[in-house]
């Protein structure tokens, strides 16, 4: 499969833009006019540009209320053709988008419009290039693909033919079928765009919602599939409108985009060989390494400056400590299937505090090579002689993920420190969830990195109130339910308030007896106010030994329709804190309506001892 | 008219609500439930902090999924509301606001649910509290006020009232006339919310965009005079869920919303005096000192530390110096009525490099005492012995508006520095605009300060793509059309090349002569790429002499239905560039087309010279 990406979907000049898309490695690129008409190359420099990165100019777009106007117009807009077709011949590129009129069209009549459009096709034709057709979803007459088709197929001139493009079609519930109708001659170029399903406007939708595919909710690999079955075989071609990612770094944005694709491909070859006699010889790409889906969060690495205070934390909890690593700077605690991998900050190198994720796979080394393919960054730790070797790669916001072997009781890794020190009381599990703040620059790039390498599955999103501003929240799962990665969108707010600290959340049998020990010990929780409990009351028929209970011991509670779920917080250690939850009787939720609480609880915190550094 | 708002509107704790409420001079607080769970403060503690704080508790919101419900359910819906009656008593609040039920009701019978909040009524009164009935947008079978006012009707019970919200009322295009079918004393309460104008689903549409009234598109005077007409005389509150307000701070945000309230009082005072029989005496402020409606731009004050390459400029462009003033360090620069006053930032205090602009107005006094009127704070300057003392007030931005009177060719204060050096060409005739970037947490809050003191209207807004995002641009005319100011909403992004500077547009009779007089005289204007008039020349049928006059300049083209705008800009000294422009036959744009060609040059210019401080 051929890949090309829009360079509106990137930020920057025109010049970051293409080496952006380079760098992820896509094969070509379509140029949006306005980043053409602001570069100071000219378009000569331009497609030399593009020749010495290895680029292919894919798509000149767009071009505008052409067709469906009276005479006079109608020259003029030749004439203005005309110009973009000979710039084209300078850039070098073969292919012009042409959107449905949305503004000067006085008629719908397709014989009109076929008439008209043949008229270009015969201007594009001395000019050696091509026109490709696109139903905006808001065109004025034109706006439906098969609409567009039909038109293509009235003005039957060889350099006229459709441009298919994903959002257009999906966004207005059209269904894709009718794509295997189109002859794949005709088909001049495919634009592929993912969205969130909004009720909005679809104009707003399409100009600020796009997403890369996979991060929104559109079916693509069916739209792929039926793509695929005509015959087609040009490029594929990213076109996204959105206002994140025309803020961020152009490099993430090609590599997130570049990631879509590629996942996207594998996801339509299953598609089509669930389907019956699926044409597949145009995607070149061999599948994507099978899925090793986490069986368990096999341990997470925190690094701090605050190391005595994350230490003594570990201990009122009842963690065992297992001391140094024979060879490298770290120590480890556990308790039960629940490790933590602890260390100090690198130098020059602040790592986010949840540093790493260790996860167990069936197959390594498979899990690792999917990861790979799917332009996920390799990471190199030194390893002593005879360690476990590590296997991981870089995650969007800057974590990092390992793959660890399954089904071993204690991992082989972990003889590589020493004996813990005592065996507890064995009241926490193992990891029940990770919770980790996103930048809001990686949110959805976060989301389809842990989607397309882990299959961990998006749970609906929620917005969470904190202090400052909206959260939005958004838990994956693995389909077993085991491994949960909750990312956070934080609030943009320039406000040294507004940062959100990472978690980890521990599975208890037992949280009120864990906390009455804890206490023992002489930790002391998040303070969760009264006014809290009285609300509980009101909400739940708690019983009141429980809530008096709940009360004392600074444990939150929620309850659904299948059970209940008891749950505390740890004060924050520079941006970390730890949760130790007890899900009864399948309790599947997070305790939504207590997040605001806790944000309050940490916000004021916060204020009182501005321990977290801004 | 008692002024309120609810604590959702406001970043931070309950405590920085609460004092942020009282700064701006609220009234009273609507307590959102969730602020209060999430405090540490008892119920009476709050109610003391109030009381100490001079603010009344006017509500306690919301209550949700009560009536329409079977047996059962209702048992738990009242257990559950006599908790939180018993908590309003606590807090001494008297009224509840219910919503409509939008998830547990099985029946739109609306004999059952009156009689199930005649049972509330029944409850509510042993603890002495009253319940008002709201009708969500989005309710389950009770989604119109004159429907919940209905089944008010039928309850029957003297506890039980109704809540009107604009919102719910505008957003889905009810007629707010039948307001006045509601009788006072059942109109228990009353929450104000503006919108902009959006095609989205209403709940999403009211959780994440309300605005302050005057913000959006809602015709609230005309909501509010049919609330007088019946002669409620309660609170008017606010209760705006928008996500900005909710990241920004309170402080600032309560101004905003208090100053929102002042507006929308005269404006209801307006509508009243012009329909017949309005009943005013429940709105007891007096009406505003009157719009004094600027008649021009007097002059602009630039604050920069690169004052030498400023002072160059101005003489490129043909600028006059005046020197310096008598008393006070900054300099004047004059062409025909284009003023610049110049001086360096001041120190530990560094202000938007646009420090202040004047306006010329009928009565200075006048225009001052309504911006004061309006919450705006007053700016002290000192003042030398004799000079014209400077009235003026702070914009939201930080920016400083001062009123010097209109009508006078030359301002007296003009006399307080020397003679201008020269007379120049006088190729520039006044300052066509004002482009001012506005940090993302003030934009609305600076289009409702310039709406509300010194009545500029609002144009429809504009979204230009910068190579770091989109940029909300905003321009804000007075009804004559000659004072113009753009409010551009900075993308959010934490980069570096983020920076928008402002701008100050000067008016010429002949651009093209200015451009090429500044030219002899050292002038290099801001590069404007070759692709650019290759665009111009396909899209526009402009005259080849003309075109290569324009590419030889860098003067930039536009088009309208009526006439033409030829403009060149500047490099930008520090974060400010200046502009020159020039409308033929009536061109009342902003050469919108542009604007990205110009953000890309300067984008470009600044990674190359990175001589904007980051």
């Amino acid at each position: 499969m051929r890949t090309s990406i829009a360079t509106v979907c990137l930020m920057g000049t025109l010049d970051q833009k293409l080496v952006a898309a380079k760098e992820a490695g896509f094969d070509g690129v379509e140029i949006f006019e306005p980043d053409l008409i602001a570069s100071p190359k000219s378009p000569e420099e331009i497609r030399a540009r593009a020749q010495e990165l290895g680029l292919s100019l894919d798509l000149y777009q767009p071009f505008r209320d052409f067709e469906g106007v009276g005479p006079d117009l109608l020259e003029q807009n030749l004439r203005r053709a005309a110009a973009k077709f000979s710039l084209m011949n300078r850039l070098g590129i073969e292919t012009m988008l042409l959107c449905s009129n949305v503004a000067t069209a006085r008629s719908g009549d397709e014989q009109l419009a076929a008439a008209q459009l043949r008229e270009l096709g015969v201007l594009a034709e001395r000019f050696g290039v091509r026109v490709a057709y696109e139903a905006l979803a808001w065109g004025k007459f034109v706006d439906d693909y098969e609409q567009a088709a039909r038109i293509v197929r009235l003005a039957d001139h060889p350099r006229i033919g459709v441009c298919l493009d994903s959002f257009h079609i999906l966004s207005k519930g059209h269904d894709p079928q009718a794509i295997e109708t189109i002859p794949a001659a005709k088909i001049f170029f495919v634009q592929l765009a993912d969205a969130p399903i909004l009720s909005m406007d679809v104009l707003s939708w399409s100009r600020h919602h796009r997403l890369f595919p996979g991060e929104g909710g559109f079916d693509l690999a069916a739209f792929m599939g039926h793509l695929v079955r005509t015959g087609y075989d040009g490029p594929v071609s990213l076109e996204i409108f959105n206002d994140t990612f025309r803020q961020s770094d152009p490099r993430a944005t090609a590599i997130d985009a570049r990631r879509s694709l590629r996942l996207l491909e594998d996801e339509t070859l299953t598609w089509l060989g669930g389907s019956s006699g699926g044409r597949t010889e145009q995607m070149s790409a061999r599948p994507l390494p099978a899925v090793e889906p986490p069986a368990d969060i096999n341990y997470v690495e925190l690094r701090t400056g605050a190391i005595d205070d994350m230490r003594l934390l570990l201990e009122q909890l009842g963690f065992s400590s297992h001391g140094r690593h024979r060879s490298k700077s770290v120590e480890l605690w556990s308790q039960g299937a629940a490790r933590v991998v602890l260390g100090r900050p690198e130098p020059n190198q602040p790592p986010p505090t949840v540093a790493g994720i260790g996860l167990s796979v069936r197959n390594p080394a498979t899990a690792f090579q999917r990861a790979i393919d799917l332009f996920a960054t390799e990471i190199h730790r030194p390893e002593g002689p005879g360690d476990e070797p590590l296997v991981g790669v870089r995650a969007p916001d800057g974590s990092e993920v390992f793959f660890g072997r399954e089904g071993e009781t204690a991992p082989r890794w972990v003889r590589e420190f020493g004996e813990p020190s005592n065996r507890g009381t064995g009241l926490i599990e193992r990891v029940d969830h990770i919770n980790l703040a996103q930048p809001w620059q990686h949110f959805d790039a976060g989301v389809l990195f842990f989607h397309s390498v882990l299959d961990l599955r998006s749970q609906p999103s929620m917005e969470v109130a904190a202090p400052v501003g909206l959260v939005r929240s958004q838990v994956l799962r693995a389909a077993d339910g085991v491994v949960r990665i909750a990312l956070n969108l934080v609030p943009s707010g320039a406000n040294e308030d507004a940062i959100l600290p990472q978690h980890i959340a521990f599975a208890s049998s037992d949280v009120l007896a864990l906390a009455r020990e804890a206490r023992e010990r002489g930790f002391h929780p998040l303070d969760i106010p009264a006014n809290y409990y009285d609300d509980i009351e009101a909400r739940y028929d708690v019983h009141p030994e429980l809530l008096n209970e709940l009360k004392k011991l600074n444990v939150m509670y929620d309850r659904d329709e299948t059970g209940e779920f008891l749950h505390f917080y740890t004060h924050p250690i520079g941006t970390v804190f730890l949760e130790v939850v007890e899900r009864r009787d399948g309790y599947e939720g997070y305790g939504a309506l207590n997040a605001p609480v806790r944000l309050a609880a940490q916000y004021q915190q916060r204020r009182a001892t501005r321990e977290v550094p801004a």
